[in-house]
């Protein structure tokens, strides 16, 4: 018997797909939605970030949130904390990860967080230390690790400096993040092959968008160099849902299909999945945009081990 | 310079984008869009099936299509026959080249042609037979290469098998049709593999379904495998627009996007093609379903040589 290799796939439905959003989603339904994922399987779950509340309404209940959802042995709950002053709000809540992210590229850093990359660094290593004194771990993101929507392409040799500095600050992991969901499969192999030396594949979380429609492609790259870890997001959810085109990240349920279970292990269940993914998008009025999902349950395929496996005998 | 990889494109919007429709497209709404495409470089354009047109009232004026569309050196036109009075048609309209498809799963033959594969291939071998005579080029299409909707899975010795008995009749290149669009990437891969001792990769044409989202995923597997052939739908058209879930081929622009211009040479122009392309779809009230195409309409990338090409310097 082979063995079969290990999937990390962290959640993060709950943050990068409602984090767009101009309207709460109510913090129950959030709750909700973590104990079902949580009684699925998922260990790593992103449900916050300790922004401004008037920047994103549909994150304004984060701290709340995250003090409520369920402790389970090897789970994790993740949040995003731009600064010192979101750092000691995720403190308080008793989030276990928290994660900074800075841009590759320099106009995305000035208009998206108005600071230079320098200036990102510097509140990034206080957080970081910050975080290290509380005990939360710290999980540092580069965005647009191939385009920026400001400065087009982005050369690899610039992310690979920034994850150098990145990890230095105590960031053994590296979520490359890549923001607007354009790269194509060739620059995912380009910028692998140049982090080759300072960023091991089971270091890397991939962090996709599905804008262009390349998403799993690009990730099928990342499973060929070894990367073991990816964020997904619950029925495609991310984006701005009153901008078409513009898409989330890949969607949890394409990435489960994708892996199978002949290969991969993810612990997950594609059509358990599904269906709670998309209750949780109907019941909240979001779209529901998972290629194998709608397709899983339409199939009719009844959840529960070996449901994804058809071949006879 | 490195040379670049030729890769040839058939669109296949036109047939397989359109006959699962209940309601015929004008004839010259698809002329327009046929001069449209050869315009913009297209080489091969699947336009017809020559069946029953009670059966596919969107298929019914093949004959009249095939007759019309304009003659252009270089530009080759295609069409399914599914039978002798098939083929006696599509010979009479000038079109040059024509399909059949037969199923590696014997229940998907039994349902949807009502034959045995045995019997289906004595019809494909009378059209094969007659094609040459009228100096018609001839291609075969193995349908449901991983997956069957009524047997599961399907093992690739029987698609080596079938591909063999199609190739005996005279089909030197033959279409892989992953006709329900479920099969993950490491499946096709598995297929290849097995298929490589008697079908090289230049005679392989990829026909994949994006039903469960994995179609560009398992068309970068047919690229590292050295296939330089792909049918892909305009727009993503195709399956039924009333059952949702049920996608179309691969979008042409997903895959254009995909390949870029550094690599690969398609002598096609993403934001040209995607114009084009959702113009028809609104044009004829279908749904345009390509994420590259309406992530690149959206971006506002101007066509013409080198609009992908974002790279400074």
């Amino acid at each position: 018997m082979t063995t079969k290799t290990a999937i990390q796939i962290n959640e993060v439905g709950l943050r990068d797909g409602l984090q767009s959003l101009n309207r709460p989603i109510p913090t129950d339904n959030k709750l909700l939605m973590v104990e079902r994922l949580v009684a699925l399987g998922f260990k790593s779950i992103e449900i916050a970030s300790f922004v401004n509340p008037r920047l994103m309404p549909a994150m304004a209940d984060s701290a709340e949130l995250a003090s409520r959802v369920p402790r389970v042995e090897g789970v994790r709950y993740r949040g995003f904390a731009p600064n010192l002053k979101g750092l000691e709000a995720a403190a308080k809540s008793g989030i276990h990860d928290i994660g900074v992210a800075i841009a590759a590229s320099d106009s995305f850093n000035q208009k998206n967080i108005r600071a230079t990359t320098e200036q990102a660094l510097a509140v990034a290593g206080e957080v970081a230390a910050a975080a290290a004194e509380y005990g939360i771990g710290f999980n540092a993101c580069v965005a647009t690790v191939v385009y920026c929507p400001f400065e087009g392409y982005v050369a690899p040799e610039k992310v690979a400096r920034l994850v150098d500095e990145l990890q230095a600050l105590g960031s053994q992991n590296i979520v490359l993040g890549e923001t607007i969901g354009r790269a194509r499969p060739e620059e995912i192999h380009q910028l692998l092959t140049t982090l080759k030396d300072s960023l091991p594949a089971e270091n890397i979380v991939a962090h996709f968008h599905d804008t262009w429609g390349q998403g799993l492609a690009n990730y099928r790259v990342c499973l060929e160099q070894g990367v073991t870890c990816f964020d997904t997001s619950l029925g495609g959810l991310g984006g701005c849902p009153f901008a078409p085109g513009a898409a989330g990240n890949v969607a949890t349920e394409d990435l489960l299909h994708m892996l199978g279970s002949d290969t991969y292990d993810t612990g997950l269940d594609l059509p358990e999945v599904a269906a709670v993914a998309r209750e949780f998008c109907q019941h909240n009025e979001l779209p529901y945009t998972s290629r194998a999902g709608n397709a899983c349950l339409l199939s009719g395929d009844s959840p529960g081990p070996g449901a994804e496996d058809e071949r006879p005998g």
